[in-house]
């Protein structure tokens, strides 16, 4: 497996005037020797500290060596080789921030946690910071920001695992593009810019000191490689936990999050694009919108003749708002009981109860004040259905052309893979009415959360996983839409329910009023 | 050749919608093309000005890459590639620093300097340094007192060569090892304690910007790697000047500094030692002693009937002090008038004029008030010439008991390098003529000077060189002579002009009163 970093048993001689190499070259000696000779780098910051505790522990203990693509690298020594050492996988989204903390020698998972990402108040999308950061001072407090939620988390997830200030020994990180740019403090000007092109997709692996991390200072900092602007290291991670490059047969991943990105391949080749398709599925867009959490509506049933409603929140209790997997079960059912038409506008005449007007227009009402947890009803509005249908309409244009580009039918696609880190998984049943996922047998689709997380761990504990990831950076295509013309027009022949053309979705009722 | 850090000419596709390549990872690709294909590493520190300058330079220009035993390290882009790479080689003696500036690709001696170690406030000689260092406080004001005698000695040479700050893109350092524990900020508690082991002797190469030197930050600092606590760095430096582990003829290098280190053999084996053989040539040991320089005695002769003095200053003006080639031909000159006894005592009768009683004894006038540069006489006392009988019997014991070690007679010898960074060059003559040298033909001598500057030349332009230093590492005997009993017994032997054996010496004239 090779973990980013590993204890190494040592038990070296003890120094003497006929033996008189120095503690930390002694030390090297016997760990090349347990790497089949090849002599690991001792970073200047971390030479005194593993002489210190090498000759503290009496010659005797554990070698903390870091596996990185330039070769070993010796980092610290502890006294106790029995000890677990402990690494964090992390993924930087644009709301939120997920971690695990694992064991790297066995996997195990000793803690997980999430944070709102620090820097929403600079702005609630990438764009917006972006632009802030062109602002005088604005990438350093979006730097500062992203750490400072990063070092929040890792202190929480010490603290769950009984670990001290300081034991996490390395760290992965996935995040898209602008994240990965704003986490690293480097300008993202040109992200937004034709011909979108980041300063790095794949930076080297560098120690937690450097960026003032929370954790052990020698820890490595390995960040996924992203293949442009549009197309991060949170999906490359997508790609490695779904294991899409590994087979031969062509498979699909969807990863809904702010945007959508996808990517269709097998062993051989790879092609990716991504286009603005998941905002109105996001927390905090949608007006009642939020992030799978306690009391997120993330399932909805409507029964299409009394138009009678059900729903499910996560933990249970009473409804605060409405999660991505909610909102696409809502449309689906506003539409199966026509209570919205093909163009996704509602007909408050069908079910003149369920409908409130408010100062943004016309609302459908998913539970009313004495139903929802804090006396607010949880609506769901004109603005918010319109969102959705050009989120639903991009993200089949963008499938379509595709597919297109690479020669194939949506048929020959032995799995799709559907993640995102939106929270609660997407009902492919209910996306497929709204004309959102293509019409297949629903055994093709595999939700699998969030992707973005699960490569990063992966990349944490394998180092089959981060090769894979820096080879996945060479063979993925990227296929820009931003000038895609047969996207511009498959984008508006997709913004009904399901579609213009109702014969690609043969299993759905269409209605022709 | 390769030097430290080189320059390569870069001219890279521009970025497209097509080429989405970010701006690192195309400079890193045009670069590796010129690596045989091996990938650099950019350090995280030098990250946002490599990607942004390349870019800002149209991404034509050239790229500095670092040559480290780890690999390619790339640090810089500059938009002129003509413009010649400047890198320092660096001799941290424990008294002076000595530094010169030199062109990367070709070699050429740009400026040159030296300074006094800025440590001497904390003590004169290394011993009372690393007691020093064990006090609260004490290790950072070493360290920090050396990093700012660098930088002093850094600005100097980059101003004389008409350079901005941080134009100084490599640097090779040499030292004795508790100079490098100094400089790196290790703690030197153990080099002087049973069983006398560094903290390290072979660093890894680090950016300049983690110590605060006043030099590129991504400039690598490459210190030459010892063989223990008593045999530092800058005799491996020797060593490579030398070319003593190259031929298959056995030959020997002395160098004497504030110790005598010697070390002994040819292309297949090599053995050292060394001893405290040399403080009372060093500057600011012997009363007048000074550091070669204007105004210092180099040489000095004595007509053996009339006693007439005759000297050479450096410079040719009026002598201030007498530096350690001035010494030994002095005391040499002593001895064959017969104006000293076999066992160095003065004999004031022989030569009335030139004896005056000082508060520290009998002292020989080697020039008057009226003569001298200050108008203070230049005195040579008998506690001066007790430190030079001592140094110079530790010196001839040392070399004896090496070459017996190794089984063989100093005739066998094919050069003896003498190295010394204490100025002027020794006649070997008169270290023969006092028993300091082993009595062997004067073409067999080779003075080379600072021989500890010359190997950080040579490891700042060759990658030979710096494998060459990191190869005698590992073959190079060192042989302790703290606990050598036959050390002790020849020590006593020797503390007579030329030597209790006076047939060891049958070219110096023996006189038995």
């Amino acid at each position: 497996m090779q973990p980013l970093v590993e204890l190494y048993e040592i038990r070296a001689e003890q120094p003497s005037l006929n033996d008189n190499t120095g503690d930390l070259d002694r030390l090297r000696r016997v760990v090349a020797e347990q790497l089949s000779g090849r002599e690991p780098v001792v970073p200047y910051g971390c030479l005194a500290r593993v002489a210190k505790t090498f000759r503290h522990a009496g010659f005797v203990g554990g070698a903390v060596v870091n596996n990185l693509p330039s070769g070993p690298e010796l980092v610290d020594f502890v006294a106790n080789p029995a000890q677990p050492l402990v690494g964090m996988a992390l993924d930087l989204g644009t709301t939120h921030l997920e971690a695990v903390l694992l064991e790297m020698a066995s996997g195990r998972r000793l803690a997980e946690a999430n944070c709102e990402n620090g820097q929403i108040e600079f702005g609630a999308d990438v764009l917006s910071r972006i632009h802030y950061g062109a602002e005088p001072g604005g990438l350093a407090a979006l730097h500062s920001a992203i750490i400072s939620s990063v070092n929040d988390l890792a202190a929480e997830l010490a603290g769950r695992a009984g670990l001290g200030d300081g034991e996490i020994r390395a760290l992965t990180v996935s995040g898209n593009t602008a994240m990965v740019h704003f986490f690293l403090n480097l300008d993202p000007y040109h992200l937004i810019r034709e011909p979108y092109i980041p300063m790095v997709n794949m930076p080297d692996p560098f120690p937690a000191g450097e960026l003032g991390l929370a954790v052990d200072p020698g820890a490595p900092v390995w960040v996924m490689p992203g293949i442009g602007s549009y197309f991060g290291g949170d999906l490359v991670a997508g790609v490695v936990a779904s294991g899409l490059g590994r087979g031969g047969q062509v498979s699909m991943l969807i990863d809904v999050g702010t945007n959508a990105e996808v990517i269709v391949g097998n062993n051989e080749w790879l092609i990716a694009c991504a286009g603005a398709a998941g905002p109105a599925l996001e927390g905090g867009v949608a007006r009642m919108g939020m992030r799978a959490g306690p009391g997120a509506v993330e399932h909805v049933e409507i029964d299409p003749e009394s138009g009678a409603l059900t729903y499910q929140t996560i933990g249970g209790g009473r409804p605060k708002g409405i999660c991505g997997s909610g909102i696409i079960d809502l449309v689906a059912g506003l539409y199966l009981g026509r209570f919205i038409d093909l163009r996704g506008k509602f007909r408050p005449d069908r079910l003149p109860d369920r409908f409130v007007e408010t100062e943004e227009g016309l609302a459908f009402v998913l539970a009313d004040a004495a139903e929802s947890a804090d006396s607010r009803p949880v609506l769901f509005g004109q603005v918010d259905l319109d969102a959705v249908m050009r989120s639903k309409a991009a993200m089949y244009s963008i499938l379509t052309t595709l597919v297109n580009q690479v020669g194939i039918g949506f048929d020959e696609l032995e799995h799709i893979y559907v993640a995102g880190a939106f929270g609660g998984h997407i009902s492919p049943r209910q996306a497929i009415i709204l004309g959102m996922l293509p019409d297949l047998p629903l055994e093709v689709f595999t939700s699998i959360g969030n992707s973005s997380l699960a490569g990063a761990e992966l990349a944490l504990l394998d180092e089959e996983a981060r090769r894979e990831c820096r080879e996945l950076v060479k063979k993925i295509t990227y296929l820009e839409l931003n000038v895609n013309q047969e996207f511009m027009i498959r984008f508006s022949g997709s913004r009904f329910i399901p579609h213009t053309d109702h014969t690609l979705f043969p299993s759905v009722p269409f209605f022709n009023d």
